[in-house]
């Protein structure tokens, strides 16, 4: 480049042009990961790197002749072993927990009987980000997930909940994988939405109703607003113009008279107009007949925030054929319970030309695909959270990715739960009533020892879209349970025949109106289809055996909170 | 499985087991895609399939002894070539525009002289959903994609929206395979925020208040609301149990009595505030002092849709090093342009230890990424575009793809522009002014001919968080300006420095205390650190040729529009 970059930093930049030579160190533009270094330590040994990262723990030695940082930048669990020498940097600077450096060295082979592979030999400290301990909230290196949730903006820096958010991230590469390599699409279904899913899920609204009343407030504060007075006034004004141009007219006036007093006309009619509506808005949100009128919000009805991209996503799937969708979705439910979030990932497939039964098929594969591709791409923090969270975590991705999983009719399932004598439940089991939480593990942990698949559930405790059955009593649906966290997958094969769609809306005491579109789909060239819903907080919490969906959700919302 | 499903369809379960003992056909869990059949032609002749689609054009021939069908299935662009005799089916359920089937049949070589490397001979066909073209939305084949926006539900079966969705997915996939690849962890960053980014943005509001209102409205059309009068009988009441203690208490009576009174005395206490809650709910939106009162909102206070996860991503990149998110952002802004969504998809990497250069080399890197993606997974999407929405598309890529971007300073831009003598600009350009989208255009279209980096803006143009320069009037930030869309990427180095920050906080006449969080990464263990943001919805424009955002996005918001 011939120009300079004025004051923009050049430290990276130097590095980078010194990694040039080694394309192996060419990592974040200059800086090399530690996960890199760890994994290839014996290549590594006697290379000079750059890495930069957070002290884990600091110690002086020696007297104060050197010091040894274990580093963390993120990119893997393990720390990096270091060394700096009093002469290089003001040791007390670098060992406080939480203090950020980018620091060159060489690479070495430690003494014999240390259980690191490869530590690093400090010539260069670059640059430091100072921490004061006595104010640092996260000084120690043992707390309670509890009472990190109130710092979520420093949480990510300890070994939990980075673990969690690699475990995550893969867990996402993985899903797209999965879809991709079973030729789906990924579509990205609204957020803000005017349907509503299931005709019944609790939803947050979105407007611009109270920003506007409160510009319109600012705006009256600094012009007084309009009295009646004002508005008798200009109406007075109106009528007088009005009568002016009869006037004329009846006397046959010119053309450019009447059009003159025409002019006078409409202007006074538009002042009427713009004093009448600042005269209404006095009361901040705008009315009409005594009730709020949302036609003045910013999509001239009332919108939401969506619980499922479901029935939007089927019109993708009528088309393409097999899409999905990946994204965020919400409930304004007042629950404080540690499996409940007002706002949540989920995954969501749909598969035209396809059944229950390949409803099944698809969730288990997939389920299995996500367990296997953590056991292959994220074993370190598998072995953190059985170290620390779960001791049965990597048994419970190696048995669900190998074993078939049970399918029992919701017909059976409640027989079964109905014969349980070893165990008192809280609710009732009966045909025709949801099965609760506990019975659903008792069925994935106690009587099969892995995942089940209960389908046909009775119709009256299921939503609208799901296939009626034959039977009349029963609709195609069908739930994934697995241990830990009981369902995790919750899907069915949609109504495709326009009539008995219609009627289970009616029946539902649903209006047809807004499931138009919906209707559409089975009117022109309707095909048989299903899918399903994966809570993806849930799978997180299947996987690394914590209990608290707060913790495997980097910004957490519930009622009360939503920080930053 | 020993027991039976029930009502549960069989049709494509067969069809898994026919094709069992042909693993290249288990497509779908037994339909075969369209798309596998005309790439591996050769192979798939004289094999067995299921094929299911929609029939794009059909005509009986022969007098009506057989017909042709166009079928598309969404997997790919192409039409699968379906012949079907009328002794199979009633051809005039078949030929209509739209409708579906799902069908089995052979594969066979057309004869000499047809374009078609294979095509269908229908033996049996397995479902229909019929279509009445009479009264189909899309019966013709060219339709206007503005026409297509009021029938968001079905534009997807259109060559051209299908094609999007596939472009779109390819976008999708190769954004988080180029982080993956560059050691980035994906972060879901929070939609519902208490934060805003720029400290300007229009922004939704998020609320439960209407539907609280509502229901308490119900509640008190059920119940007659308290009139003042019975506030002030609760009133007494509590006032008498309160004597009723004291004078207890004053008796030195048994403790027995003295809990009993106490425990009426809450119950008063307890049924006046009930009172009191609906007699100030009947104005529906809880009011304090004449304002708004969102402490009784959901989540205790206001919140909003987030217009960037910019912030909130960075506590994770300063934990994990290099971070991204992918996630929906919204604008209440009354924009009707065809470059602008209420509600869009952004990718924001963040990257710890790095600078404004290293910040320009990942733009550059992706958006390159993205291209060669695009030429190497979407060719034959890619050259439809060509043939029907803009020639220079793939020409375009591939230019991206291999030139390198030119980098100039805002400073330099201003200069180019200044000296334009061949073009009058509508926008005056001026050193500390913006730069207009025409002059970004001619910036990378005209003077360069080539992507160009603008960086190093001045300071009182761009937002707080950004590094200042050591000049003290410019900031550390960049604009990547491609052909046809101009501005496709805006990223800045982050300002690490507390004091600085903080000063350029107040300097923007912006509060300190809701950054707090945000001050805290400076605080403890700062690092330089930067980023940008990529519209995702305008890689997609840049990419296809379309002019219309709302032709990109599956579900578009804009003022006045929420469909679906």
């Amino acid at each position: 480049m011939a120009e300079a970059y004025g004051a923009a930093e050049k430290v990276t930049t130097e590095m980078a042009a010194a990694s040039l030579a080694d394309p192996a160190l060419e990592q974040s533009h200059g800086r090399v990961f530690i996960k890199t270094i760890l994994n290839g330590a014996e290549e590594f040994v006697g290379r000079r790197v750059v890495v930069g990262g957070w002290v884990k723990t600091g110690r002086e030695q020696g007297k104060g002749a050197f010091a040894f940082l274990e580093l963390n930048d993120g990119s893997c669990l393990a720390n990096l072993q270091v060394i700096v020498d009093a002469g290089v940097c003001s040791l007390a600077q670098l060992t406080p927990t939480g203090t950020s450096v980018l620091m060159e060295g060489e690479l070495k082979k430690p003494p014999e009987g240390v259980k690191q592979s490869v530590e690093l030999r400090v010539e260069k400290v670059l640059e430091v980000g100072l921490v004061d301990s006595a104010k640092y909230p996260l000084p120690k290196t043992r707390l309670t997930l509890e009472f990190l949730r109130d710092f979520v903006h420093f949480r990510a820096r300890t070994n939990t909940i980075s673990a969690v958010a690699r475990i995550r991230n893969e867990l996402a590469y993985a899903t797209h994988t999965y879809f991709r390599e079973n030729g789906f699409r990924y579509v990205h279904t609204p957020i803000i939405t005017t349907s509503d899913c299931e005709g019944a899920g609790e939803m947050f609204q979105v407007t611009t109703l109270f920003s506007e009343a409160e510009k319109i407030e600012k705006e009256l504060n600094q012009n007084p607003p309009p009295q009646e007075s004002d508005i008798e006034a200009a109406k007075l004004i109106v009528k007088e113009k009005g009568e002016s141009v009869s006037h004329l007219k009846s006397l046959k006036a010119s053309k450019e008279k009447i059009v003159g007093a025409v002019s006078e006309l409409t202007k006074a009619k538009e002042s009427l107009a713009k004093l009448e509506e600042r005269f209404n808005m006095k009361g901040g949100i705008p009315h009409k007949e005594g009730k709020i009128d949302f036609a003045h919000d910013f999509f001239g009805r009332q919108a939401f925030l969506t619980v499922s991209g479901q029935l939007q996503v089927e019109t993708y799937a009528c088309a393409l054929g097999n899409v999905y969708t990946f994204g965020p979705t919400f409930r304004a439910e007042h629950s404080h319970t540690s499996r409940h979030l007002a706002e949540f990932w989920m995954v969501e497939p749909e598969i035209a030309f396809a059944n229950l039964e390949d409803d099944m098929n698809y969730a288990e594969s997939y389920v299995k695909f996500l367990c296997k591709w953590l056991l292959d791409h994220c074993l370190e923090d598998m072995e953190f959270m059985v170290k620390n969270v779960d001791k049965t975590a990597i048994e419970r991705l190696k048995h669900v990715s190998l074993m078939p999983f049970e399918r029992i009719s919701y017909t059976k399932a409640v027989q079964l739960l109905e014969n349980v004598t070893d165990k008192e439940f809280e609710n009732k089991v009966e045909w025709g009533v949801d099965l609760a939480s506990e019975h659903e593990r008792y069925l994935t942990e106690v009587i099969f020892k892995k995942p089940v698949i209960v389908y046909n559930y009775p119709k009256g405790i299921k939503a609208f879209y799901m296939r009626q059955n034959d039977d009349g009593k029963t609709v195609a649906a069908m739930d994934v349970l697995v241990p830990k966290v009981g369902e995790l997958i919750g899907g069915s094969q949609r109504e495709e025949r326009l009539d008995v769609l219609k009627q289970r809306i009616l029946e539902m005491g649903l209006p047809l109106e807004p499931y138009d579109w919906y209707l559409d789909l089975r009117r022109f060239g309707t095909v048989k289809h299903c899918g399903f819903g994966l809570g993806f907080e849930r799978m997180v919490l299947f996987a690394t055996g914590l209990d608290n969906i707060r913790d495997v959700m980097p910004f957490p919302r519930y009622p009360g909170r939503a920080d930053l």
